[in-house]
């Protein structure tokens, strides 16, 4: 028997819509403490004991025994050699995501990745100097969800940016390597690669081993195990957002064809069964025909298992009071992925204030956002987009503060920080603010 | 007997300089597990009893016993009189400040925060949008770390970015309240401000109580027991950087009076017992000059105890072959405020890859950037600024990324996409590609 898919129907006219709605969105990031546990304890280990711990537990996990982790790298020419042997179709289209990622990146770079300065009107110069991280790490999991967009998307800003070395670590659970994957690194530039996954992996990145590098920053989804370990080294390195499950929201006018939105909707629920796909839209009877575009093309589709899981157990079809009141519950789902499915989106984009990715009309689906747009597609999850941002050529950068106080600037503002200084108590502030005076006055006694 | 100063001398020509650096600048960021699990169980009651729970540890760690959590709110008009109780040059000194930080952080929006978009040749829209978090919390810690400067420094910049609502909290120990943070918190427009502190003000500041409203992301330095809750609720709510102690580093040709240089160490070593300052320079009767003017300086300061413990446990005088390798150590070091005191900052400052704030020149003390020159002196600790960067707007701020496919866009788009995704084994992505060509092809069956 097929399955259907019937997403829970909603109306904010209902009386009941807050308690619904508040419920079929609930969805805990907590992370289990035994899974911390083991976390913690595979990531002293590996701080200890280097590679050693690093190829026990890759025996272990992935079924894959070797003498030495150097064994586990993966050569340049093996990377050439998978993006060399897909068929002419893939090699193309991996080519030109990867031109489009990277000149959007560019674009990126240049509104708001460049260094600054300026000098005020007695001669003080501020600014900041904006530089590429020297080594990062990237995380590309393995298995079922081990997909070669992720390696272009998280090595290609990491590239523009001019980071030097970019180190791709990617499980090979039984020695199974994808093709599509290598190819990916090969075409974004991955400066090493490491068959490693896991907590294990993570700290490898971390702490360095005898032959793994340590990296500045670990970027890239994974598993409970992997987003654990990387919570855990924060601080340690830099790392981008723990991952929750992917979403997608469409805000619908009825002007798109039903069959476009429920695949869109779909798409997402493809991913897993904790996937969510939501409508929102004022028109009843567009409601109910992408409902029956769901029925129709649901048997069509070889993941219908997995898709109506998720759109059984999490998705919505919401019928809103009208567009206003859509964009408003979309500002409360802050959703990583919003299509404005509208004929016109520009009319409803500015009411949109958080989301990760912004679809604007009917012929931008989010596929094509997921794979050569140009835009990253990883992006905020779980309603983080209301303080985190798409990954970018700035998660691969870091500021320093320029200053240079001129000798006219020290007097005026040696005089301000000496008074502050000592209203904290801090008399060696004062005193070195001071001593750039003119007229170095007595010291005086902090409160 | 007053106390005296030696700080570690090392010179980068002896054959245990490598192990002598290494071990002085040693430092652990590992959270002690019996304060890990005590910050759990306190952030899991916040999040079941809400105010309650607040409630009983603010009676239980400041001796504060009240009945509502809203007798700890402070109204605006509390705040306002703090300012204007303060005495003319405090109250001068704190808006000059203000000023001068609120122009460094505009000049930084302007910079790089604000959105940008352009269409490509196919007329399809890709850009980034560029908005304010809507609410965010400041901790400002009590007792004797509470510095209003720091007030100034994460509420100025949320302000900048256009924060509708940035909620203060400060312990207030047994009801004692530091006038000049609370005027700080008027002059920088803090929206609300409560006298709490501790993991049970994070945790509220995180997910809400009835009195306190939950935010978007929590700034601001702590204890151990607020940077272990802040990291714990990284995720829920966003946050800035983990702080670890305080370091200057001095890059120094010589020219600079070693008084000044002296007083530059001591402003850093004021801080605290793990504070570190070092000095590098290949000049070794001017480090003789600068240990002599230590000497001369410490017995005026008030301090001296707490500047002798940190110069002695942790503080270095190092002598370079050159400023060419003084920089190099510098970029090794990645150290939080980096002083180029030399008569030609701008010949080494290209060679500084890693810093939070390099201040260059002789009068630019790293007090100046501490109040007033401008820039944010919430900098990255401990190495991390090899991948994170000072508190700014940009903190305050997220991007959702815009697409604007073409009907032209989208042919060329799909048939990109829908390879990719056919390649990934992801069908409803390739086919919610292909239902926007003009000619839809026939669906494929995907690897």
């Amino acid at each position: 028997m097929s399955p259907t898919a019937a997403p829970l129907r909603l109306s904010t006219t209902s009386a009941d819509f807050e308690a619904q709605f508040a419920a079929r969105l609930h969805w805990s990031a907590d992370t289990d403490s035994a899974i911390e546990q083991r976390v913690a304890d595979i990531l002293a280990d590996v701080q200890q004991r280097g590679d050693t711990a690093v190829l026990a537990y890759t025996e272990r996990f992935d079924g894959l025994s070797v003498d030495s982790l150097k064994t586990l790298e993966l050569t340049q020419s093996e990377l050439k050699a998978a993006f060399d042997g897909l068929p002419t179709a893939q090699r193309n289209a991996l080519e030109s995501a990867a031109r489009r990622v990277r000149s959007y990146h560019e674009a990126q770079k240049k509104a708001s990745g460049e260094s600054w300065s300026y000098r005020d009107e007695d001669g003080t110069l501020l600014g900041q100097k904006v530089t590429p991280l020297d080594r990062v790490g990237i995380y590309v999991p393995g298995g079922k969800a081990a997909y070669p967009s992720s390696v272009l998307m998280n090595a290609i800003p990491a590239h523009v940016a001019g980071v030097a070395e970019i180190i791709m670590v990617v499980p090979t659970p039984r020695g199974e390597k994808n093709p599509l994957v290598l190819a990916a690194a090969y075409v974004a530039g991955v400066t090493r690669a490491f068959t490693i996954g896991g907590a294990q992996a993570v700290a490898a990145l971390a702490y360095g081993t005898a032959t793994v590098p340590k990296v500045d920053k670990i970027t890239g989804p994974g598993n409970a195990y992997v987003a654990s370990a990387k919570k855990r080294v924060f601080g340690t390195v830099g790392i981008d957002m723990i991952a929750g499950p992917s979403e997608i929201l469409v805000l619908a006018d009825g002007s798109t064809p039903a069959e476009w939105v429920a695949m869109d909707l779909f798409s997402q629920a493809e991913h897993d069964e904790l996937a969510q796909s939501i409508l929102l839209c004022p028109d009843a009877a567009y409601i109910e025909a992408v409902q029956a575009a769901i029925d129709r093309l649901l048997p069509t589709m070889p993941r219908a298992a997995i898709i109506a899981r998720s759109l059984n157990d999490r998705g919505a079809l919401i019928q809103t009071r009208n567009m206003e009141e859509a964009c408003a519950i979309s500002n409360r789902i802050a959703p990583e992925h919003l299509e404005v499915s509208s004929a016109e989106p520009h009319r409803w984009e500015p009411l949109l204030k958080h989301a990760g990715a912004i679809f604007l009309g009917a012929y931008t689906s989010e596929s094509l956002g997921d794979y050569c747009a140009g835009p990253n597609h990883v992006l905020p999850t779980s309603g983080t987009a209301r303080f985190s941002s798409p990954l970018g050529v700035y998660d691969f950068q870091k500021r320093s503060s320029l200053i240079e106080v001129s000798a006219a600037g020290a007097q005026t503002l040696g005089t301000i920080a000496a008074e502050l200084a000592y209203g904290e108590g801090l008399q060696a502030h004062a005193r070195a603010a001071e001593m750039r005076l003119n007229d170095v006055p007595p010291m005086r006694v902090a409160k």
